[in-house]
């Protein structure tokens, strides 16, 4: 019964999670919340008091756990709890209100406040083992990926001084810098291909056709890296998107 | 050679269903259907006839089959049948004209009944075991795809939020909510790319950059995990776009 | 000394077919071939020329194989190879050049002579031993690739329908129809998107978000069918770019 | 002691480079180097000393490593190392700072000489044992790629003619010849999609949803044999970024 319980508390938490971050969704669109303000106002209010009274609990609970390291003591064990990554996105979900509310955050600047609020979806990892797995990957897998990285680093500025040289003067407001071209070639690598900066010259459509080439090669590598690190981590734990 | 007869008739079905998406799609062209609206009547109406008899007969039959349950009576096994998905889009691809005819449904919405006529093609699922197949390792694999459903979730309004805060003075049009954001970001994350909305600033461009080589690994994550789960199922099963 | 004989003898022929294709794709190019005209058709006469004395020969050579069936007789063989996909190919590379000559065609419409004429790039299917694995790998497969083409109508029309219902009224000049609906929700579905046709209202943009994600699912899933079949068939066999 | 040292000193070259290409890139910004002028003068000087400084140790180091020919003397070696493409590479990087200031390459065209410096971006291969498995890939695989691009090469050459002879009447400007056809069909293919060129009628788009298709099924096949290949060569390979 208590683990159905946890189970109706966990469903419910996501639940004001997924709430919250529609709520700051919403609030950016144009004539919101207008007349709706202290509906969300008072959203905010709960949310963090529920956050708060969670935070809190999982601290206090904290003091069960030794962790890897064998910690002794409830105090110590806390410390350790409040240091840890899922921790501290907790905190970093409840504390600028308090800092706001104490005035030692000044409330003008709604923008950057809204943006702090967002982080609250990465509450979310907490029920969902996969991305916790995606951060093991990553650690596991990190030599292999800086390697990828520096793969496409390469290619990337190869490409860009390439067609900066090749269409500069055909286009010099599109590709008027090596930056301006860097931007063209990583939507080319990755096939994004939004269409904003696009070689017009016949070299630059050569090249361009060169980039593309690659492209899908390293797109191939990255997907071929990613597709199966992650499906290995991901199948060797069991997903379970409640609990702990 | 009955085996003949029904393979016969499962491919003027098959046919006939094509026939039908065709006719609801050229509906729509401008000019269309214009001196040929007689023929598209008399199409439907054959058809929703042929439809009719089809579903009569698997009604009829299905009391032959006692299905996974074990269920005794030859009308609670049709009754049972009924409930299954398949039957119920044979119900929809008859019903509609019915009721418009009875005058239940106001024949006036011409869009809305043209939508539920295209829900015919649905019919072709009775045809192909893949997409079946599809169904079933939606099911099997319900909790990893969740998972990743979670990750895009996170790594989509965290994009957009970013890039909401630093491109909005810059295209306050484009970027003017974190709703038109999230656009952007699908947009990007999915490799998509259509260039209607595409940030302009340094700082846009680096949060881009960075959204592109996400979208590039969850773009992994998804293949990866499609492509394995589908290649499993749908090579367990012995393919044939003929028979239930 | 005969191998290698052969194996230029190839190599020149691959030369060639590249720069016939070349001389088709360039003589389109705006004030070409001007000047250029007699090399052009010396070129076509001379190739031509090569091309029928590499389709005698091998239909001469062709007497020596009893083929799969174990034909007797040598004009029996030749008629038999005549028939094969490949021979096909070689006289669709000369025959109509003769044609013209004898005036059996007329010679005005030279556009679409000279696609006829890039149909000799298919000659290089001869020289890779991959493009008839791909051959293979379709008709091993078929059954899957239909299945998967079936899930990719059934979602297109859908995805189509939708779209149209929605974006219609907002943009009723690029949602005119459902064959153009068709046209965006292939370029999101394969994650092409051109972004010439996008749409704008939120629900449009719900139905457009759908999309993408399936997108990447069918991706997943044609990607993972193609990458898998593919690799086992160009494995199994060699890969030689020369030699029949 | 010395691992720890020879770490230290990787480490601050592969900073070296990443600065060299960040200063390429800056200078190309308008309005940039400005005063900052003496400021990148100097980090070339410094960056040519320091790089020539490593080539010199490392030739003559090189006397020490038979290489796999097993050679005899330290000058052979010497040479032999100076011909390897790693030590071309390390020479690119400083010899047309020598040649220019040696007035045997005209100072005029900076843009050239930018694009020369940018190379250095290749000496980070040397720290990237993935990049040279990525070589040794190509080397392994260099068939089954050549017949993967016969396969596009034949592909692109005929969805270029065909789109050309359809779509040339309705956009005589964007389907002016088959290069620029071409160009369409490369974007369409990759799944990059600009949406620079975009056929408009309805034959131009029937065939541009059986590119898109062909072009999923190509990006299956080189995605598949792309990420099969390197995923056997990376795994290999221990990966390490540092070390020579």
């Amino acid at each position: 019964r208590a683990d159905a319980l946890g189970r109706g508390v966990d469903i419910a938490l996501i639940a004001l999670i997924v709430v919250n971050v529609l709520a700051v969704t919403l609030e950016t669109l144009e004539g919101w919340p207008g007349p709706y303000r202290p509906w969300f106002d008072w959203l905010e209010r709960i949310s963090v008091a529920i956050f708060t009274v969670e935070y809190l609990t999982r601290l206090w609970v904290a003091a069960e756990d030794p962790g890897p390291r064998g910690l002794r003591g409830a105090w110590r064990r806390r410390l350790a709890y409040m240091t840890r990554p899922i921790a501290l996105i907790d905190l970093a979900a409840i504390l600028p209100f308090y800092l706001t509310m104490m005035g030692m955050i000044p409330p003008a600047d709604g923008r950057a406040l809204r943006a702090i609020r967002m982080l609250r979806v990465l509450k979310l990892t907490r029920y969902s083992v996969a991305l916790q797995s995606i951060v093991a990957v990553f650690h596991s897998e990190r030599r292999t990926m800086l390697a990828a990285l520096v793969i496409v680093f390469i290619a990337l500025h190869l490409s860009a001084t390439a067609i900066y040289l090749v269409e500069h003067e055909a286009q010099p407001e599109k590709f008027s810098s090596i930056p301006e071209a860097l931007w063209w070639a990583l939507a080319t690598l990755t096939t994004v291909g939004y269409g904003d900066v696009v070689p017009i010259t016949p070299w630059g459509r050569a090249i361009g056709a060169v980039v593309m080439l690659l492209g899908i090669g390293l797109f191939g590598l990255w997907t071929g890296l990613f597709a199966s690190s992650f499906l290995d981590e991901l199948r060797r734990r069991d997903f379970k998107v409640t609990g702990q």
